[in-house]
């Protein structure tokens, strides 16, 4: 076995060359290396997200929306694709207005004012009460007689011991999805969270709740990180703390948006859709560069890469840019709805929202003769520095999708995406265009690869 | 082979458990879960370089660099080390001065005021000459008959096709460092290299020139990569181009700085020392965080490490802190000296000085069964995020010492480290919390493997 092994890691982690990977695949190399030449020395992507940004967050139902798909389905139907169009979705619209306002007052006097953003879809607030700090739903169950009347503090930091931040932001973003709710059951006149994010800065980072359908509804905002030490601090000291909490966020009901599509049809199995997609809408903080602006760049720019390196591919790649993933995933839900009954037929799909950073892997959910398959592909993907290919979850927008072979979620390097992520940070100014690029690149390699060698 | 293949790739790139590791080394899995677990909640390296940063750039020879010897070595005795000193090593000492000047005259009027940064080691300027544009120094051989009397301009874009970016630097940057003596040899008065960068920005990026020995010596300056893509623009227009170059730098021979040392001695084999360490000079632009602060404060990290997770270690574990790297690599030629002298034998060195990013790996300057015994680690390096160990150059530093069983070079990820080195963007305010802290285990993971474990 030790010998087995150091013959492994041999192959594995040194140098690949042409020879290591399948006479099929490896004649992709040069396809793959004229791939990563291209966007990183055109530096596309970087520069049409730059675009994109100028006109800001993309929330569903916003003017900004309405000027980003605008712009976007413009400048795809200036690629040359075969087809460009738009699906209608019906989303929800959640404005969150001009007043966030939240005064922490010590003894009857005001004490700070403390920095918050309302959470996705909570009502209005104008209130004044006594708060509780907790730092868990089971600290919630043992003191659910102590919340009647209260505002909840549910004050769960950001686990920084995880390697991949996304398994932090599993273990804490419950508390904003349901913290409400299940604090309204006991009574709670509202909820502050800690934001979730890596950073030890002072900006609120905001996303969905959802309301349970038999609880009273209640407000809910996050918590800039240094004001929930601060308020955590306070509460110690053991003097009457009251917050008087002001917002005017609305929820209007229902607006149309779109997806937004693109596609370059296969030369001999048009019928073998491969879908390449982020999402198109954002939050309203920051201008959603990372989450998922940059993701939905990539993907158009997949299709760009196939065609200067491809010409017309053997399959039909298809570029989706999902609506409202951030509060309803509708796009989505109607998306793989029409595709059913249009009983088109997904050979592989591929998204990326998890930031545009350096690449690292490919997390494919799959049958096991498949991933061990693309894992062949391994000396032809690391032209772009993939480092691996894992079973594991894909991704939100695709996980409708039914029949696919593989459906796969591309994985840049996690360490920054939870500084960002749904606040003012999320910007252009944190895009790096060499690591943007180089995430182009490598959807573009596999997309190739799924088109043109396949999985069998 | 195609099984075998699956059967590695399963193997080596799935979630590692326990078991995979050889036994005898997957005992250190929780050692090096404590690692990381006590680097990410305490942040600690993040602190102290924030604190160091405060003091500014540390060029060899200025008083920033005699507060910043003072801050470190005051902070290492708080450690509780076994041992900390300083070595006085020679150094030369160069200063910028307070003029910089760059007029780009077209027709005999003042067209632009160019960005630029003398180069280290650069004499003093103050001349205006005509401007000459070559792409590499095969052109400069080609056209040596019209360089005389002029300003070379060696535009030398970085090359962003390799992922690996230290080989685009590696590409360009003999143009920096032997650029004005080439240019000197056939007449030139003196040379602006494009600055060797990653970004797209004006700022401009300095760093050593060689002047040769029988050569006359002319001024050597670094262009910001908008003004020097505006000049070649510029050049191509057919008008009369001069340039206008004041910049008062000057060498001031010799100064005495230190390399600074700390260690933990070991318990049964305290005659074989494992160093960890970085260099604490920088150029004089920004504060050198990524390059070297942040490597040298990983290196303290690690002793502090391995004290709170091992206590005493089976071998002796030193932390140095180079002196003058940058400019003359004199730290790393007297501490090796006096090693040899001392009779010291160094069982292993890990150098930290390519940026404080995210891990990527580990280059292993060893005999082939030694890469073989450290890649078998991989299970336990990954708690870390180390993705490979490979074959490859350590560092400068750690190059002159004599009969190591290894030389090994931390690798962080490189696609951000160009846009900032050796500029005003190499700043605190660029550098991760969590990248740096996952750096600083992913060396003390290794050391205490190498003092505890051992090659054998």
């Amino acid at each position: 076995m030790k010998k087995l092994i150091i013959f492994a890691v041999t192959i594995f982690t040194m140098n690949f060359t042409y020879g290591q990977a399948k006479d099929t695949d490896s004649r992709y190399i040069p396809l793959a290396d004229s791939i990563v030449s291209i966007a990183m020395n055109n530096m596309e992507s970087y520069k049409i997200l730059g675009e994109l940004s100028k006109t800001g967050p993309r929330l569903s139902g916003s003017e900004n929306l309405q000027k980003a798909e605008k712009f976007i389905f413009e400048y795809m139907k200036g690629c040359g694709f075969d087809t460009v169009f738009m699906q209608e979705v019906k989303a929800p619209r959640w404005e969150r207005g001009d007043q966030e306002i939240c005064i922490l007052k010590s003894e009857g006097k005001t004490d700070k004012n403390l920095s918050i953003a309302a959470l996705g879809g909570s009502i209005a607030a104008d209130l004044t009460a006594d708060v509780i700090e907790l730092s868990s739903f089971e600290e919630l169950e043992k003191k659910k007689d102590q919340v009647a009347g209260k505002i909840v503090f549910f004050n769960v930091p950001f686990n920084q011991k995880n390697l991949y931040t996304f398994a932090s932001y599993g273990e804490s973003v419950g508390y904003r999805v349901s913290g409400p709710s299940r604090a309204a059951k006991y009574g709670a006149v509202a909820v502050l969270i800690r934001s979730v994010t890596s950073l030890y800065d002072n900006v609120p980072h905001t996303g969905t709740l959802r309301y349970a359908d038999s609880v009273k509804q209640i407000p809910g905002a996050a918590l800039g990180v240094q004001d929930a030490i601060y308020l955590s601090e306070k509460l110690k000291e053991g003097r009457h703390l009251q917050i008087t909490l002001k917002m005017n966020c609305v929820n209007r009901g229902e607006v149309a948006v779109h997806n937004i599509i693109g596609e370059i049809r296969g030369k001999s199995k048009p019928n073998e859709i491969i879908l390449v997609g982020g999402h198109f809408d954002s939050w309203d903080k920051g201008d959603g560069s990372h989450d998922d602006g940059g993701g939905c760049v990539q993907s158009v720019e997949v299709l760009k890469l196939i065609k200067k390196v491809i010409g017309r591919p053997e399959r039909t790649i298809r570029c989706v840019l999902f609506a409202n993933e951030e509060n309803g995933l509708k796009g989505a839900i109607e998306y793989a709805g029409l595709a059913e009954k249009n009983n088109e037929y997904h050979y592989a799909a591929i998204e990326s929202d998890r930031g545009v950073f350096a690449p690292l892997g490919f997390n494919i959910d799959a049958d096991s003769a498949t991933i061990a398959r693309i894992n062949e592909w391994l000396p032809v993907l690391k032209r772009s520095r993939i480092e691996w290919v894992e079973k594991g979850g894909s991704g939100a927008d695709i996980s409708r999708i039914k029949g696919a072979r593989a459906l796969i979620g591309y994985v840049p390097d996690s360490q920054r995406y939870f500084d960002v992520h749904h606040s003012d940070n999320d910007v252009y100014s944190a895009v790096n265009a060499r690591e943007m690029e180089l995430g182009s690149a490598s959807m573009a390699i596999l997309t190739m690869l799924l088109s043109e060698v396949g999985l069998d």
